[in-house]
């Protein structure tokens, strides 16, 4: 492999100085992305937030244009670039974008067998103005996966600090509730990272918008986590935030459907 | 000047993929940090909630070192580096740290005349666990910051999503309340930036912590803006968040009297 040196940036940039810059993780599938229309609408979404400058087609095109071959990770990190005063922007800024590519294989095992999951401790802060874009700031991500090392455990459900369930450290979570006929969603408007596979498939219908209490999740009919890179894991075993088990589920094919439905859209076979 | 070149982090170190990190401005006068005790016991407190080994004391006075003659200010930045498993941060951690080094010359006008500021519109997120610590995820500032480009505004309180006045984007905020015979400061365990000045004079007893409501501020006998490299700044002035002016204050010997104390502190003069 000719694998092209690891990009640098300045101490001075913004993105490392106070998180003021976005990131989008772009599944790549032999050169094309997928959820593509997903991914630029959250990325544009987060420079109009932050008032950065939407970042060129053609650095864009040029980005995507550095995957490599087979299926793989293609992370687009954009900041806004070194300058300013202090905590003050720039009043004319001169973004950074960033591009690296690693091969991705997803695993199949979590599609199968489903996924053991745990409640964090941390709650989330409730930031509106901040919510849903994938900006640079994910300290509390950060410190959420860091309450477990069990391999055994695949993510930790995150709640806000009224206890409304949110969503995973790195991925969303959809639930279907005892007697509903949709699949649902929280809505994002307080905190969490909108994903582009949770954009598809609400924008298809697939699911809906939902709050669900986060103590209420053990009386859903099934409970999946999903994102763009790593598709959906139907959740087998629920444990509280100390490891204890809470709840589990028998898969069936309620969880195989939604995964099937999902997968399509990443052009994933289902587990089935 | 022989400056050294400014030096660069690679694009998969945490600080900059998730402002998992933490910095200190450190003013240095002749070579000597100021507050230095203070500044060192917020970093390893940092280190502590974000689960950091602490930074060797060689490579901090290593760091220290780079202070140029005269007076300048030593920004310290200590990531968990690179590694990990997207927000899963690695097993054992190897942290870079960075120092850079500029010369400063604080604002003897705002000393004297005191300073104009507004309320911002945008309210700080509560989260407890990362309240007081200087990380690296500082957006909310960033984006308070950006609400003003008047260079007449010296700064922009902040108050948290139940009106409490938590701090400026950059300082601490101070205050006499009508009636009350110690000057005050908000606590910060909910969210803000816990500042070195703040400490210090927490420690000397001379500021007690006290909560105060935003729409309190105008009732207040004196208000400062204050931090371990600016000093303290009276406000004159305090406009809302519109812009539209809101109170004014006439500097007088309470104002200066805090300020020295203050400024003591940090080896500045007084202004008058």
């Amino acid at each position: 492999m000719n694998r092209p040196p690891e990009p640098t940036l300045p101490l001075s940039d913004r993105g490392l100085a106070y998180g003021d810059g976005l990131f989008e993780t772009v599944l790549v599938r032999d050169g094309t992305p997928l959820l593509w229309s997903e991914h630029l609408a959250r990325l544009l979404k987060g420079c109009r937030v932050l008032d950065l400058p939407p970042p060129r087609t053609e650095a864009l095109a040029s980005a995507l244009a550095g995957a490599g071959p087979g299926l793989g990770v293609l992370k687009l990190v954009y900041t806004r670039g070194s300058g300013g005063r202090g905590y003050a922007p720039p009043a004319s800024a001169s973004p950074r974008l960033e591009a690296v590519w690693s091969s991705f294989a997803p695993d199949q095992q979590r599609w199968a067998a489903g996924v053991r999951v745990r409640r964090c401790r941390l709650r989330l802060a409730r930031q509106p103005v901040l919510a849903g874009i994938k900006h640079l700031a994910r300290l509390e991500n950060v410190l959420a996966r860091a309450e477990w090392r069990d391999p055994a455990i695949a993510e930790g459900l995150l709640e806000d600090d009224r206890g409304q369930l949110v969503e995973a450290t790195a991925m969303n979570v959809f639930f279907l509730a005892r007697g509903a006929e949709q699949v649902s969603t929280p809505s994002l408007d307080q905190c969490g990272v909108a994903g582009t596979l949770r954009a598809a498939l609400l924008e298809q219908g697939a699911v809906v918008e939902a709050p669900l209490l986060a103590d209420e999740l053990s009386s859903c009919e099934a409970v999946w986590l999903g994102n763009s890179v790593q598709g959906v894991w139907p959740v087998a075993r629920l444990d509280d935030s100390e490891g204890q088990p809470q709840h589990g589920w028998e898969l069936n094919d309620v969880h195989r459907a939604f995964q099937r439905r999902a997968h399509r859209l990443l052009g994933y076979a289902g587990a089935d």
